[in-house]
C-alpha cells in the first residue's frame, strides 16, 4: 500500500494509491482520519481496515478517485515528533576518513524543512555550494525505547524517499575551533585541540527535506538492504548506488537510536546518502545545485521517484547584521593548544 | 502571567498560576482549551481571553484550584515542531576558541529528550562525561520566516528555564575526521583536513531538556538580556552567570533562525549555556553528573526555579552490539591530507 498527503479541495488530506497513477483520500475509506499521523498511530488495526475498504472501493471503481498527475504534494507526514538521519553511513565514504564511530551517529533536521514531490528546493545566495543527498528513509510505525535488534523491523511502518539538501557553503561556517579545556590530575588545565560543527542551519533551511511521493507498506519492500538508488539533475545521471552499501542497516539503527531516546510513531529515520561525492569521479563538480540544474530527480527501485524544481532565489545576506568576530583564543595563547590524539 | 502543563486528575493539562504555588486548570477558564499549544497558537486574542477569565476567577477563590507543590510537572510545550539551540553564545568561551561564526550557529534537539520540572535526568553508563547547560529558553508565539530584528520581539510568546544536558562522552564518539574531497581546477582532488560532529545523541538522549516549571509571558521579563543565571548541584553553587555575557540576543537568533528556516508556534529557542565550563576556575570538576550529586537546581532572576533529579541507571552498553572500524582512510593515505587552513 502506498499513503501519502496531498492537497484536495484546497485541503491536506491523506491519500492512497488505489491504482497506479489514482488516489483516493483516506478518510473516505475510513472516516475519521484526517492526518496521515492518525493512520500511523493507529497501527496494524487501521491499516487492516484501510487495506479492507480498499479492496471493496476497488471494486467500485468510484468516481472520488483522482489523478494523482496534477496533485499538489505535501511531505507524506507534515509533521514527525523528529526526523533523525543517520551521517556519513556509506562504505564509499571510509577511503575518505581516517576516524568515524563503529556505530551510527546521528543528527536531526527541524521538520520546519520538509516539504513534499513537486515543491522547490529554494537556495539562498549565501547558502554557498548545496548538494543533493538521496536517501531512503524508514517511517516508524510503533515507537518504542531500547527497542531490540532482531524485532526492530516490526516497528517500521514504511518507507520513502528524501533528499538531505546539504549546503556545504553554511557547513564551512556553523563551527568552533579551538581548545577544550580539560583539568590535569595535577590541578592545571590543558586545552586540548577541538572541533564541533552544528548541522541543523547547513542541513535544515526550508525545503532541504523533501519527501515522498508515497511512503509505502512494510510489506511491499522485501528487503530495505537491497535497492538501487539513482539521482539525476535534470536528464544528467549524477548518482547511482545500493542500499546494500550503508554500513548500518534499519534494524540497527532503530536499536541504537531507541538506546538513547524514545520514538514515536511517525518519526523518520533517513538512512544516510547512497554514494558519496567524494567516491565519484568528478567529486562534487555534478552536485551544487547552487550553481546549476533545473530539476533533481531520486529513484530508489520499489519506493519511489522522488522529483524537485530547485528555486534559486535572490535575497539580502543577513551575515551582513552581525558584527565581525575579534578577541578569541586568550586562554589557548597562554596556555597553548594540545593536539588531539588519534581519535 | 505563568503558563505551563501538568498532570491533573490523571490527565496533562495546561494551566496557569492564580496565586504563588497554586494552579488553575486553563480550560476551566477558557472552555477548549486542551493544550498549551492552543494557547500558544491563538496568539494576543486567546491570551487576553484567559487574563480577563483569570481575573474573574482570582476574586471568586473557588476551589478548582490546585498547589503546585506535589504536582507532576510535564515540559511546558510537550511537541513543539522544533527546538532550536544556540552554540557557544557567551563570552566566556571566547578565550578558548580560534574560530567561531559571526552570527549563531544551531542545533536542534529531538523532541522525545524534553522532559518537565521535577522529573528525573536519566543516566547511562556508556554516556560518559555528563554536564548541565542551564539556559534562557524563549518559546516563540507567532511565527514566521525572514523575521525583521525590530519586529523579532513581537514573536516572542514568553520564557522558560532549561538545562541543555550535554554528554561529552558522547560527543567525542560521535565525529568524523578526514579528508573532504575537494576539486582543483586542474582536475585533480585535494583531500582537505576536516572535522564534522554531530550533536543529536550528545545533546538529544531522554531527559536531556528539562524545561520549566512555567513559560513566564514577556510583560513580566522586561529584559531578557539582563537575567541572573545560577545552577546548583546539590547545595553547592556551580554557576552564576548572567544573560548581558550572551554574544547574540533573542531578536538576533530569531532573525536569523528565520532567515533560513520558519519558526512555528511553540517552538523553543534556547539561548546557550549562562557561563563556560571553561571559564570556571575548576573546569569541569563539578559538572560531570554522571558521577555525582543528587539534583541539579537552575534558577532564572524572574523566570523561575528548575529542579531535577539525577538518576543514574545500569543498563548494557548497547556499543557492543556494533563491530569494530577497520580499513578507514585508502584515499588519504594515497593522496594526502591538506590540513586546513585558518577557518
Amino acid at each position: 500500500m502506498k499513503v501519502s498527503t496531498v492537497i484536495h479541495n484546497g485541503r491536506a488530506v491523506p491519500v492512497c494509491e488505489i491504482a497506479p497513477g489514482m488516489a483516493v483520500e483516506i478518510s473516505r475509506l475510513v472516516p475519521g482520519t484526517d492526518t496521515l499521523m492518525e493512520l500511523i498511530e493507529g497501527g496494524a488495526p487501521a491499516m487492516k481496515r484501510l487495506r479492507d475498504a480498499l479492496d471493496i472501493e476497488r471494486s467500485a471503481k468510484a468516481h472520488p478517485w483522482f489523478s494523482t498527475e496534477t496533485v499538489e504534494w505535501r511531505a507524506p507526514v507534515g509533521r514527525p515528533a523528529t526526523v533523525y538521519h543517520i551521517a556519513l553511513n556509506n562504505t564509499a565514504a571510509d577511503p575518505t576518513l581516517l576516524y568515524r564511530p563503529a556505530f551510527p551517529a546521528y543528527f536531526t533536521k527541524p521538520t520546519a524543512a520538509l516539504t513534499g514531490h513537486g515543491q522547490p528546493i529554494e537556495i539562498l545566495p549565501h547558502y554557498g555550494l548545496t548538494h543533493n543527498e538521496p536517501e531512503l528513509a524508514v517511517i516508524i510505525g510503533t515507537g518504542g525505547r531500547n527497542i531490540a535488534i532482531d524485532q526492530a523491523m516490526d516497528h517500521v511502518f514504511g518507507y520513502t524517499v528524501i533528499n538531505d539538501v546539504t549546503a556545504v557553503g553554511m557547513r564551512k561556517e556553523d563551527r568552533f575551533y579551538g581548545g577544550y579545556p580539560t583539568a590535569q590530575p595535577d590541578g592545571s588545565v590543558k586545552y586540548i585541540e577541538e572541533t564541533l560543527t552544528y548541522p541543523a542551519r547547513y542541513k535544515g533551511a526550508d525545503s532541504f527535506l523533501p519527501a515522498g511521493p508515497w511512503i509505502v507498506s512494510t510489506d511491499e519492500v522485501s528487503d530495505p538492504a537491497n535497492l538501487q538508488v539513482s539521482c539525476w539533475l535534470d536528464d544528467e545521471l549524477i548518482f547511482k548506488d545500493t542500499t546494500a552499501n550503508l554500513h548500518f542497516s534499519v534494524a540497527q539503527s532503530i536499536f541504537w537510536i531507541s538506546a538513547h531516546t524514545t520514538l514515536f510513531a511517525g518519526d523518520m529515520i533517513c538512512m544516510g546518502t547512497a554514494g558519496h561525492p567524494g567516491a565519484a569521479s568528478k567529486p562534487l563538480s555534478y552536485g551544487d545545485i547552487s550553481k546549476r540544474g533545473k530539476t533533481v530527480s531520486i529513484e530508489i527501485e520499489g519506493i519511489g521517484r522522488l522529483v524537485n524544481p530547485i528555486l534559486r532565489k535572490s535575497a539580502p545576506d543577513p551575515r551582513a547584521a552581525f558584527a565581525p568576530v575579534t578577541d578569541l583564543g586568550a586562554s589557548i595563547r597562554k596556555h597553548g593548544l594540545v593536539p588531539k590524539d588519534s581519535l
